[in-house]
Parts: C-alpha cells; sequence; structure tokens
C-alpha cells in the first residue's frame, strides 16, 4: 500500500482514541458522561446551525473542521475541566507534547492543515477561531441547562466562574448567544445549582 | 428569546439523542460498540483526511456537513444493522417518518437544508453523496479490521456480503479505497474472520 494512505488511514485509526476520552458534561438525560468525539460532533452540528450568530462573517467549513479537530491533543493530554485551575496550568505544556506526537503520524501537508486548525482554535484570534471557541463553551452550557445543572452541583462550580468563561468564550464569537447563555445561567442561579 | 433561535437550540438539544444510539462497530480495541454521533465525527475526519481519493472532484465541505447528519432519522428508527436483511426491508418507511418529525423542529430553511443533505446522501447519486457513502462503508471495515473481525465472527457475516457492500458503497466513491477495502477483507477471510 502506498505510504501516503498508510500514514492517512493510522492517522484515522488513531482518532479511535478520543471516543474513550471523558469529558466533565452529562448527555442523554444525566445517562452518562459525554466523551471527546460525542462533543466533537454536536459542536460540528451547531456550527452548521448556528454561524448565522456569528459576530464576524466566517467561513463555516473552516470552523467545522476545526471544531472536528480541536480536543485531538486530549488522546494523551487527557481533558482539563474548565474550572479545574490546577490541571490548566499545565495544560498547554501536556498538548503540545501531545500535539506533536499525534499530528507527526500524516504526511506532511496534512500534518501542517490539521495541526494550523488545531493552533488556531488554541489562539482564538481569527473570527472562525472565536465562533469555535463560543461553541465550545455554548454546548456543555445547553447540556448543564438541560441536565438541571449535575455538573456544576457535582463540582460546587462558582456562578461567577461560569459568567466569566461565557463572557471571555461566547461573547467573543457571538454577542446573540452570550446574551442567550447570560439568561440561561441566571436562571440555574435561581435554581441554586451555581453556587453565588 | 427569539422563535428562531428557539427552535435552533431546540433542534441542537435533540441531536444529543444520537449518542444514544448504538451501532454494532466495536470501538477502543472492542471494549465497546460505536454510537452513531462517534461514527458521524470519524466520518467527518476521514472525509477531510481522505477527499483526494473520491473518484470525482467533490465539495468536501457539503460532504462533511452530510456525514454529520447522515444518521439523524436513527433517533426514532434505531440502527439497521448492514446485514439485516429483514430490517432493512423496512428502514425505509421508519426513516422517513423519522425525518418528517426531526427535520420540522427547525426554521423552515434549515429543515430544507438539512433534509435535503440526507435526502442527498440517501440516493447515492451526487459525487459528494458517493464520497459520504464510502466512508459510511469504510469506517466500520477499518474498525472491524482492527478489532480482528469481532463484529463479522458475533453476526457470522458472509465475506461474499461484505464484498458486495464495498463494491456497491466505497467502490462508486473511490477505487483506490475499494482496493484497500478488498485487500483487507481478503486477510480477514483467510483470518477466517469472514464465513465463506
Amino acid at each position: 500500500m502506498e505510504e501516503r494512505l498508510k500514514k492517512q488511514l493510522d492517522f484515522a485509526l488513531e482518532m479511535d482514541k478520543q471516543k474513550g476520552i471523558g469529558r466533565q458534561t452529562y448527555i442523554l438525560n444525566a445517562l452518562r458522561k459525554e466523551n471527546d468525539a460525542e462533543h466533537g460532533w454536536h459542536l460540528a452540528i451547531m456550527t452548521l446551525l448556528l454561524s448565522e450568530y456569528s459576530n464576524e462573517k466566517i467561513d463555516v467549513s473552516r470552523t467545522v473542521a476545526m471544531v472536528i479537530i480541536h480536543d485531538v491533543v486530549e488522546i494523551d493530554a487527557g481533558d482539563t475541566f474548565a474550572y479545574d485551575n490546577e490541571g490548566n496550568e499545565t495544560k498547554r505544556e501536556r498538548e503540545l507534547k501531545a500535539a506533536d506526537r499525534i499530528f507527526s503520524i500524516l504526511p506532511k501537508d496534512q500534518e501542517e492543515y490539521f495541526r494550523g486548525l488545531w493552533e488556531e482554535f488554541e489562539e482564538k484570534k481569527t473570527p472562525e477561531a472565536k465562533f469555535a471557541n463560543a461553541m465550545d463553551s455554548l454546548q456543555p452550557l445547553m447540556l448543564n441547562n438541560a441536565a438541571d445543572g449535575l455538573t456544576w452541583r457535582e463540582h460546587n462550580v462558582e456562578a461567577k466562574n461560569v459568567l466569566n468563561r461565557a463572557e471571555k468564550k461566547i461573547r467573543a464569537g457571538s454577542e446573540e448567544l452570550y446574551k442567550w447563555a447570560v439568561n440561561m445561567i441566571e436562571e440555574n442561579i435561581k435554581k441554586g445549582n451555581l453556587l453565588q
């Protein structure tokens, strides 16, 4: 078999591992927690659905590709909970090492393309990266709200941290969706799902 | 909240259910079986990776959107195993009914867009639909091969049926990937993973 196709199929098989990387968000009426592959798929649908609310015009297909690949480094580095301060201090270093290993499975041109998408997502500077990051924050908010705040209650999450994160990640991508998120967070404060 | 955004977020939340629709393919070194959301995500990555092998030039972003949404009707209709002849007789009717309910959650323009993608995938006529269907067949072959044919052995699947399906679904999208698939199927016949 041609060397190029072999590398591509090796990478495709490596991706299977993302189905085993657990996140903190409950899904399916709080039946179990989500994994990275399901999360990436859900963000892709939401990007297709909600791109009209982006603050700036975006290339939707680039944004979809970005959300599909954005968590790939967690195969080695694991998922770091958004409100875990200690874990977030070492996150960047762990993820860079993972990126070196995982993207190097690919042929050179595709290594550059996929790694570029991942770096762009991390840097949060382009309109596409801002919108992708907005989806990445909006989706767990939506699911936590649907599960009556179970993840927040489990981790004693403070409302101000959720509001800060929404301000940073959702507002930068979409003022409209940020408004929806703030309303929803306020309802969860009233219900006692978030600490004040 | 604006009616349009409410419909879009209702649909986004409905999509969560695909994470609970089980397929027959084993993942993660045969640890458990895959669900539709994971499958859709994996096809999206594979489409981005392998589009250069399409027999005809394709619009990659349309193809990615298609594979992301292609199993959505299984929320109501369930997954029908590829080699279940009885289930496949009633499949179309069950899926049409599901499509009516699920896509109608969306605002009209998006209902047409997403339903259009699903119908296009089902009809297998456009270059994009042919390639999306090739990914849909190639991915479980790749995973079954990685799991030493466990799904095939469990269901006593006959080699000729797998070869027929690869011929119909993979070859129509990619001669190159079909060649790879045939080699891989032949290896699994030798290993006794597929019945002759």
